[in-house]
Formats: C-alpha cells, structure tokens, sequence
C-alpha cells in the first residue's frame, strides 16, 4: 500500500497532482457517495430538486441550510447590495466590445477590489455576499453596453432571486417562471467541486493571506482556460453546425474518425457517469418543448447515444447545458460568465475554509535545467 | 523509504504541499548549488553583479543569454512597446487615490488582457514583453495621476532600461547612475524562486490553458498577500519607528518578547542564509553614504545582529530592500509593485514552460465534512 502509494507520487508528481492530496475540506465529495456529488453532506439531486440557489449559496457560505428568517435576511442582504458603483461602470464601458467576456469578469472583479477593498478577514462575509450580488450586473452591463448601446440600471429590484435578475438585466425583460426555475437549478449545478484547477488556484491566492477579490479574480483567470470553463460554449458551437440528427451523427463520426477532441464529455473524476447531466439533460428536454425546438435537443440526444456506442462516454454537467442556455436565448460567450456567477460560492467557501487553517502552498519543483555554470561576459557568447 | 514517504505525504499533504513536488521546471534551483540560487545555472550573485535586468530577462524567457544583438534586439523592442493605451489610462484614472497598488497592478494587467488580448500561445512571447515594458508606467500613472494630479507621458525613451524608466516616471527626473544600477540589481534579485506560492498560482492558472493575462493576475494578487510579497514593506515600516540603534535593539527585543512576528527574516527553504541578501545588504550601505544617511542603515543593521544573536534568524532578501528603497527615495506603498515588474519574468517563464508539457493541475483533498445526509424541508429546520 504504502510502496504503490510512493510510485504514483513518483510519477504524478509532475503531472498535475493528479490523486494526490493538496488539503482537506468540508465542502464537497466528488465522485464517493450517493448520486457522486456531495455539497456539505447534501445530494446534488436532492439540492437541485428541491433547494433555491440562495439556500445553496448560504449553505456553502455558513456551513448549513438557512431556516425561514436567515434565508430572508440572506435574500435582503443580497437585493441591498445590488448596483454597481459609477467608476465600475466607467472601467466597464472602456472594455471593448471585442473582449472575452472572462476577461471583463476578471476585470470588473478586480476594479471592485480596488473601490471596496477587503480591509481585513472580519470583512469576508460581506465582500463576498456583494460579489454574489455584483456579478450579474457586472456582465450584464458591458454586454449590454457595448453590443446595445444602453446603460442599464443595475439597481433593478424587480426580480428577487439572482438568476431572475441575471436573465432581466440581460433581456430586459422578466423571464418565465421556467427560465428562472432553470437559472436557479443550473446555478446549483456548477456551485462547488472541491479542488478543480479554479479553486485550487482561488486556496492558492488565498494561503498568502491575500484579499478576497485577489482570490476570485484568480479562480475567474483559471477557469477560462478551455481545460476547464468553456466546455458547455465548445459544446454549443459543435451542435450549431448541425440541423438534424443524422447530420449530427455523420458529421461527429468525422469528427472522431479525425482524433478532434468533443467537448462536454468525460470527467477528470467521475468514471461512470456525472451525476449533474441527467438533471441539466431534463430541464434542456422540457426547454425544448416549451421553446418549440425540434432540432437541438434531438441533435444533442443523438451525439449522446453516439459518445456512449463510439467511446463508452458519458455526458458531464457541460454538454446539456449548451442547449439550456440558449433556448434561454443566452449568447453563448455568456455560458462561462454564469458559471463564474455560480462557482463563487464554492471559491468563497474554500477562501474561507482556507483561511481559517492555513498554511502558505508553496510545493517544490523536480529540477531538469542546465547544471551550474560559469558566467560568460557578452562578447563571449555564440 | 516508502514507508516514510507515504508518511510525509500524508503529514504534509494538508499542510501547504511542503516538500512535495508540484512538477519540473528548468528554471532555478533555491537552497541547491552554488549560493544557493541559480537562474537556469548561472549563480544569482555572478548575475546580479555582472548582468543588467534585460539580460536576465532574456535569460529567463529564451532559454539562454543573450548575445549582443540579441541584447539590442530585446532592448529595442521593450522601448517600442512602452505607453499605456488611452482606454488603460482612463481605467487606472478611475482607481481610488486609497487603493491597495497591488490591487492596481491587478487591474492594470487584467485590463490590458482585455485590450490587447492574447488570442493564441504563439503571443505569448510579444504579450509578455508588453507587460514587461508597461508594468512601470501603470503603476507610476496611476500614482502620479491619484497623488500628484498629473498625466505622465508613459511614451518617455529617454532612458533605456526598464529600472531607468521606473525611476524616471516616478520622480520626473533622470534618476543617477548609481540609483539605475541598485534598480537593475534588485530586480535580478526578485526575478525568480521556484515554486513560490505566485509562480505556482499562476501555473496552475496557465494548466487550463488559459491566457497569459491571467496568469500574471493570478500571480500578482497571490503576491499581494503578507506571507509573500509586501515584507520589504513591513520591514520599513518597522524600521522607521527607530532613531538610532540602541532605540532600534530595546524595540526589537520588545518585540520579540511579545512574540511579535518581525518580517524579513528567516526562509521557507534557505537555512543558513539568504544570498540574495549580502548582495542589497552591500548597495544599501553604499546608498546610505550617497544620500548622506547615518540612521537607516545603522538602524538595519543592528537590527539584523540582534535577531542573528536571540533568535538565530538571517536576513532575507527583503530585509535590506527596504532601507535600498527607502533611500532611493520610493514610497513604500510602491515596493511590492517593484517586485511584479521583477518577478513577471519567473512567471512568464514559468507559464511558458508549463505550457509547453501541460496537465491541467487539479489535486485531490481530504474530506472531512459531514457524512450524507437527507435533504430538510425549510419548515423543518432550527
């Protein structure tokens, strides 16, 4: 046990701590017990069945589920510190209308760390609860901005949940109550997973005792690499190639045959199947009816059934997902920006679990470079 | 052996990943030959007396020194790239006179990312060098423009080198020889270390295969934390109580007493003694003469004997940065940001050859939180 234990540090050491332990936490099981997706305990099916988006986000935060009067004061402490402040605005409107909107998150992150600085860990609590109120309005007003010409008010109180308020601010309109009930699920979905590459990055920045915003800022840069956000908008953009199944299923047959990777399938961790997609994959079917789409869902099902018979894969979270959102009308290079609105709340637990037993993560590195070597003066060298 | 190893794994394996290795890297060995410090093999002090910071640079991000066309070249194309874009000035203008300047250099960098954003690996190279070229003129327009009301001209030639240009932009004034030669040194000091907790923030950013922006944001905010960067700043700010050194002893063993924790002193990996620290340690005391100093200097060094002999504690590499800085006549607020424009060069290098054998980095971790448990009706909750 022990000897197999030291040749796979051995040989994972250099490749992405793959299996090896960087920490502990309370905050999430990843691939051991129920459906394979734990947040302090509770099943993901049974969070996404029956849980709002807010409870999840407190549960995450405060460590439990939030009875009638925290959950209250939690949504009012979340409606009070909606609006942006005029000089976010200001940096916002000077991002250009070709930026990757990662960037303008990581951006406007940033630019709030700047205006509303965390002075000290007494101040946690609330920076973050801003952010999960900011992060909406920060997206929604340079898209908006830059693509419609308009300034909206960040202010609007008119939907009390932050997926309601997401989907207002972006459309301008107060969505169905099934776009919204599909924000709040999706939200719940991409909240928390342990030690991904953003969150680690996020425990990271923080194990220097660094502020929070320094924290998320580094988790938003990290999960915009396409090894991690940007599957289900990858997704998106393989499925609107195609207008029918059978199209789909020749066309992504070439696709397999070419070795090109297919996002939206596979997990780092799960073996079996990810327990997120079939809940994502419902919602997605229904959206469809209601929408009257009768190609994206049929197209997505069926590269689904060719994953499974070609490669024996399995749907992760992201897949579905693709086709959720935008029968929500939500333009794609938004996908990853939501994931960033949701996955605050698992970045912020871990800050604060890391923080409260830290010591500074700094590893060491196998050296391979040159040997010692004389120094050579300019004139010397080839 | 593979018994204690799988002991070591566990001990440390939530302590921070102390002693374990994260990967490989061909760029430094800390606490191995030599000094103690290499820069893919040439000895920290043959560099920082013989070579200019570009050199180093160079080194770091081509793999080797540069021949002196190579040097022209390389010099040439940072002098091409200084001056902020309009849209990045404007953003700095709207950062509060109060902000934290590591949280400007944040913002900055993250804007630029927006701006000029780096859309394959194969600008990795120009991106890099443009935040080189740039990182000193977003932090001194932003200082200026908050503390002094003025717009510098960020397009300013008139010196050469990245540590000229620095000082230029800050004083408005061609600094003295001497002054250029202590910022060159400097900055070679604090180029690069290994796996420290930034390097490694921004690796584990870079392994998602996100852009290089992010990467060096990841890296500046993790550095922006007491337990890393900002140490040459507690230092001064310690060292400016004191008058004289007999008031700088009591207060010191005051300190000590109260189990005070002092900055700039001892090191996670170098045991004995720091060499990067007799290297400024020899260019403060030369500063104290220039500049007609007989406390500062004084001051630090009792200091530096008193922890020797009740604590057996060295200096590190921070400490006598402090009073160098200090007598350069730069603000204290403004240290930390120096050592982002010294240490983009690790974290360039360091990306690039995560880069170039990558496995997205995403490590396992100990659960201990609750075991599963059955959702709970709102109602039913305490």
């Amino acid at each position: 046990m022990s000897q197999s234990k030291s040749v796979v540090d051995k040989t994972l050491g250099g490749a992405g701590l793959r299996g090896q332990s960087a920490g502990s936490t309370s905050l999430c099981t990843v691939g051991k017990s129920g459906t394979g997706l734990t947040y302090r305990g509770y099943d993901i099916s049974d969070l996404a069945q029956y849980a709002s988006f807010e409870e999840v986000a407190h549960l995450l935060f405060k460590g439990h589920l939030p009875n009638k009067q925290e959950l209250n004061a939690f949504e009012e402490r979340l409606l009070e510190l909606r609006g942006l402040p005029n000089a976010l605005c200001e940096v916002l409107e000077r991002l250009p209308a070709d930026s990757h909107p990662m960037d303008v998150m990581r951006t406007g992150c940033s630019a709030l760390g700047c205006l509303e600085t965390e002075q000290s860990f007494a101040e946690q609590d609330r920076a973050l609860e801003r952010m999960l109120a900011t992060f909406p309005a920060m997206i929604c007003y340079w898209f908006r901005y830059v693509h419609h010409g308009v300034r909206i008010d960040t202010f609007d109180r008119s939907e009390r949940t932050l997926g309601g308020y997401f989907l207002k601010l972006l459309k301008d309109e107060a969505p169905s109550a099934e776009f919204r009930q599909v924000m709040h699920c999706s939200l719940i979905l991409y909240a928390e997973h342990e030690f991904n590459a953003s969150t680690f990055a996020a425990r990271v920045c923080a194990s220097t005792l660094s502020d929070i915003h320094s924290c998320v800022a580094a988790a938003i840069g990290t999960l915009r690499g396409p090894l991690h956000g940007g599957a289900n908008e990858a997704a998106m953009a393989m499925l609107a190639q195609w207008r029918t199944p059978s199209e789909a299923e020749s066309g992504l047959l070439t696709m397999l045959a070419a070795k090109e990777k297919i996002m939206g399938f596979g997990h780092a961790i799960y073996r079996e199947s990810d327990p997120r997609n079939v809940i994502i994959k419902e919602w997605s079917r229904q959206l469809a009816q209601s929408v009257g789409d009768d190609v994206l869902f049929a197209v997505s099902e069926r590269v689904e059934q060719v994953m499974k018979r070609e490669k024996g894969l399995f749907c992760n979270a992201d897949f579905f997902h693709a086709s959720a959102y935008h029968f929500m009308g939500i333009p794609t290079e938004l996908f990853t920006p939501i994931f960033v609105m949701s996955r605050l709340t698992g970045w912020g637990a871990h800050v604060m679990e890391q923080r409260a037993n830290n010591r500074i993560i700094r590893p060491s590195a196998d050296y391979e470079g040159p040997e010692p070597r004389a120094w050579l003066p300019i004139e010397q060298r080839g």
